[in-house]
């Protein structure tokens, strides 16, 4: 269901499926986005910070656009303004599967274009054992629907 | 050079490489993790919001990651605490080339572990037009200097 600011409210949620993480993946990724060892080799990766291979968080942060795309449909599109408070929590690890839960925190018409509204959403990535990996609040931009001026 | 918490200092700056995106780079991010129109064909995007093929902002944030690891060498590696005011002011087009500026905003001594260091990082990503195009800071952790007991 394609949703407009009429369908939505505060304390709304939404769920989306698992994501499998895979090591390719996340080597994948990391080669051409953040090459460093701790996203490239297991064996290095023991002895960072990390303590073993784990996705880059900015790998984290698209899969969740991906499930996010794929739970949310707004109309025109996901149009996000900012995000705030972008966090990882945990390590998201190979054969990790990530599921995304989110929430409308606060909703409200643009006053500069009233035919569309400001929507505050929060987002929480979870791995399989229900730890948060990654949280943010991004702002959104979602139309009205259309009045139309005759019945139809 | 590998970057110490002794090495950098409030208002220091560094400046990338330039990264050149190409639609093909655009549509195959976007199919693995962003499947919306405006980040996938170049017709039906320019009856969207975006007026034409974009980049999606996460796409932009993971070649800012890219940028980033050329450009600042931290002993151990960027290892990022948070996120804060992530930004997309312009569109990204096919054939844009984007440059990472990042300045020091404040440092201190870890309280909790006084072998590392709690530094604030201010990025913008220009495009060729010298248009800023996304920004966001960023907390890192670096480690101090290992002091030894001994001469060496």
């Amino acid at each position: 269901m394609t949703l407009y600011l009429e369908d939505l409210s505060v304390g709304q949620t939404f769920k989306s499926r698992a994501y499998l993480v895979t090591t390719e993946e996340i080597k994948n990724f990391a080669k051409q986005y953040d090459p460093q060892p701790f996203h490239l080799d297991e064996l290095v990766a023991e002895k960072t910070f990390f303590k073993g291979l784990a996705a880059s968080g900015w790998h984290t942060a698209a899969i969740t656009m991906r499930l996010l795309v794929e739970t949310v449909d707004i109309s025109g599109g996901l149009i996000g303004a900012g995000i705030e408070n972008l966090r990882w929590f945990k390590p998201v690890r190979p054969g990790d599967a990530l599921t995304l839960e989110c929430g409308i925190v606060s909703l409200r018409k643009s006053v500069s274009n009233p035919k569309q509204g400001v929507v505050k959403v929060k987002h929480v990535v979870y791995n399989q054992h229900a730890e948060p990996v990654e949280a943010f609040s991004s702002t959104i931009i979602v139309p009205c629907r259309v009045e139309v001026g005759h019945p139809v």
